[in-house]
């Protein structure tokens, strides 16, 4: 934001978990951003963020993409929702936030990018580990070619914690809801695309998961275009706490992203010596990414940037998600150009 | 904070600096409590930091000290007007929060304290360090019995870069100003009050210092009444960042707080393995103990408990720097009795 | 060893680099064995370790084997006569040392086997990674349910430098000379074996490879009959040192085995913390990991217990890694069944 | 040692605990160094060690000094001997090495330097830590400028367990049997003398050592005369293992040597994450740099090099710390200088 520019007021569409985040992080602690109001289906869940932030809600989608008291829309709502929600939002010529996963259909997706693109306004996708400081290192030491050529990615991620077992029907499964993430750091890390999947998964922590079509556990190999192979692994439940782990490894040496620990102190005594717990969520580890990723959205407001997470990088990991969902379910090798 | 405790509503009094990290605290993240009023002797200074925050602006500190909207005080102006704003605050029978030190006279610290007491109000002194939590999990691992009887604590503090040479005029010189920080943690860590100091120190990076009668680089070592050891090794200038550490050796082990990193990232080549620098000082390392300082407050208002950090507490570190200042003079041990 | 066992007389069988490096411990820091003799195809290299060893250079194979001074032998030949040398070493009644991989042929190792087996001789194979005692704290914390059920293994196995371009003629290739070693640690830290391979590999450091039909980058994911997945990174160049990791991951928390660095010391400037490299290869990292299985096969000897590493884990892996090379070869999930 | 060198052959005089150490060592494990012969006041002890090694146990010391096949004799003894072992030594011509510390007392450790001197001859005192990698990186960062100009120093020295009361009669105290090493270690890291000390001590461990004028808890101040500050602080008993660290805090940043762990696993669950222990003592910690300390010996032999550590290092260190027990029993600064 240029000095004097002046603040970017943003409508949030949902209120829920993590809307209520979002507009929490905009209401507060975004230089250069204001919450401007707020809307839910739910007009009870819409009113107690709106009077907990002390901004209104609006009475409907349509009122609040209408608004001209609001800049840009951020769309917070469950996932079947995304794609009208861009196109409307797009239609009034807002800028867009839009959370992960854009949609669980590539078609949908692609209605998606045409109507953004046709409205020439700005799409960012909610890919926020890429605002991650240590992530964001890993992938500076690629870029500036402090490790050379890159041959090897590792990437651990793990949640703390199972969702409720229903979660599964709608999710889209572990694939498009947790490891999407991970495809995105793939492609972010090594500035290369995706090119061929091969995923093999297990139900180890939720019994009943299986007859949903889902797994909990998982092991994905990627090939890039680069010729860079990245391996990725997932659990839904490490009691010990979120982990979120990115390695690569080059011609030159090695850059990784280790955990963050709650806090530094250690105690030492005969039996070794025991340092603090990890951070267990996302809402303990992830803020600062959170607020990064708003900073990045301003400023491509102010300044007429493109989105620092654009459209395609929102589809790329949704096509090998659903290549990986193919893979585990033929037990072979699926290329990214099969799913189209 | 009970459930439905209304927000305790503080005024700052001094918007420098430290009023003005406190003044943000308090007006966006502080649960159980809001920014009131604000008020400085620049009438430009206190506005600028009013309209940032939407709050008013006092025409006196006395407006302030008897605001009916104002349930507490946060002094955070000026060493030298301290003890005065704290008998004012407490004739009104507000809460008060005091920055530290609390003066550089223990007759005026005394009757501050005298006040506070005929008054019966709170009075918490800003040692933020304790709220620290891998500080605090020092204390806890002595406080436990987890690490036995302590025999040693060793304490590194250093600031990244020095104040300039005027500040050494009105700062009470490196222990009243700096090392009070460490003479308080010392305290804390062990549970135990200081009986002896012995200080050595020197002029190493601030040329002109000597004239002020003042140092920026110490070691001092203290006799707790415990019998344990403490010593404190202080610069003004470590280049690599604000470095805050402490260890507490006891009988059956150690317990320690280590610098964190800016980030976790890692960069392994041929040459070794680089990681993040330090924050930088103090706002880039400790607005979570600054926060939870707060909620402590936030908490003793509330439930009238005792003040997590009391006037005594704000008293015995500066005993203990003035002690460590004669030891340098006279290059010999000094009993902190000796002081009065 | 028991106080009074007389010390286990070892002969070593090749005296190239690992053949030298097993003369030179067995003949001073192998508490309860000795060098008894070596032999080597090249009289001149075995007379250059006899002398430098003080011990005697046996004529031929047949004499070290029949040597009545002889208590066992260390086979540190080249790969393809190691099947033969245990064979003529089992008729002799004498325990047996081989190094890995004790052939590149499954029915090769089945012949190898079925002559121990019918001398009832003790044959001890060389996986001496499983005596690293941090990849060993990795095997207890499953072995004693710390980290409950095994669901992920990742390992990452990376060396220094390449070997040359014409080693890849009879080596068996990356996955039977190298990957060979994590094949083997993941049966050891999860306790189960592996029934399907899934690799995919690449040329990136040594040009020339692919017309051997051989690889130096490589991603291997294995299914264990427990349901646990592993997935092995590795690379012929990790220009950082060598590069030796293993985690398993379980229902109760993780266990890991970090890389050891040259020494401790570290350096902290404006531009972060410099740390010291890593140890170079095997030599400077795993010396403690040969005295100790020297320490095992001394144990085996002298109280007729079972190999440490038996037989069946020598042939284990070699399986795995012609599965692995199908794999790779057709692109496709091998199961270690077809292997045979 | 240049290629075709002679080994040094080395007589070892007294084979106690680490006279036994280094008689192992030199007999096996240091290159252009050989054991030659050993002695002991006890014929039992010496033959011991003379037949577990393979070599002679010489009839008297005079018979080890003068014996043809000895090039240089390593003094083992205990303490109240070496000044005459040393004149003796120096009498036959043949290069030295003496375990610290020299003496107890500065006219007697004068006597050998003015014998050492007179008859030319090499002499190594034993201070081992010089050569830790780890301890030698702190030096190398101080001696390249890579820190700037050394402000401060802190060491922390402590040992797992406490000797014999008993030892305390003959050992001359916590400051001249174990602070020794660090009044060392301040001098080489920091390139300067020490001109100024101050001690404060405490019995927290042994009981009954007050009795014989003995503590086991200390920290010392020391000042150099470059202007530098070290601070020191040691314990008998770090139940946690055994505690050796040293950081020099300069102008350009800090270089600092922290404790190794006996391997790099960890365990990581919902309780945080535990590492490994600490070596226990110097056997297990500093055995590289008891070999790294003969490699010097050899090469000062061989190349008629000055001692790595001369008699003028062996002699400083005792001179301050019979300075900080003076301080310690007069509650005062001391300086070097009043020693004499």
């Amino acid at each position: 934001m240029t000095a004097d520019a002046a603040p970017v007021r943003i409508g949030v569409l949902g209120t829920g978990r993590i809307g209520r985040m979002h507009a929490d992080l905009l209401s507060r602690r975004v230089t250069g951003a204001t919450l401007a109001a707020v809307y839910d289906a739910s007009a009870e869940r819409a009113g107690e963020t709106a009077e907990r932030l002390g901004v209104a809600a609006a009475g409907s989608a349509a009122e609040l993409f209408s608004s001209p008291d609001v800049d840009a829309i951020a769309i917070c709502t469950s996932t079947d929702t995304h794609v009208d929600a861009i196109v409307a939002a797009a239609a009034t010529g807002k800028a867009i936030f839009c959370e992960k996963p854009v949609s669980l259909d590539l078609a949908d997706v692609d209605r998606a990018l045409a109507a953004v693109s046709r409205a020439g306004v700005l799409l960012q996708v909610g890919f926020n580990r890429r605002f991650d400081p240590a992530h964001q290192s890993v992938r500076e030491a690629v870029a500036s070619g402090a490790i050379g050529d890159v041959h090897l990615v590792r990437i651990s991620s793990r949640d703390p914690a199972p969702p409720p077992l229903e979660y599964a029907r709608t999710s889209g499964g572990l694939f498009l809801d947790m490891t999407i993430h991970d495809f995105d750091m793939a492609r972010y890390v090594t500035g290369s695309d995706v090119v061929e999947v091969f995923a093999r998964g297990a139900v180890r922590i939720t019994p009943g998961l299986e007859e949903l079509g889902d797994i909990d556990t998982a092991v994905v190999t990627l090939l890039h275009e680069s010729g860079a192979l990245t391996v990725i692994d997932n659990s839904r439940q490490a009691v010990y706490g979120y982990d979120q782990r990115v390695e690569a490894f080059g011609s030159l040496g090695i850059a990784a992203s280790e955990n963050p620990l709650a806090h530094t102190g250690l105690v030492r005594t005969v039996d070794g010596t025991r340092t603090a717990t990890l951070p267990y969520f996302f809402l303990e580890r992830y803020i600062p990414s959170y607020l990064a990723q708003w900073d990045a959205f301003v400023t491509a407001v102010n300044h007429d940037l493109p989105a620092a997470v654009s459209g395609a990088d929102g589809r790329a990991p949704l096509a090998i998600g659903l290549a990986a969902r193919r893979s585990l379910d033929e037990a072979r090798v699926v290329r990214v150009a099969e799913i189209g």
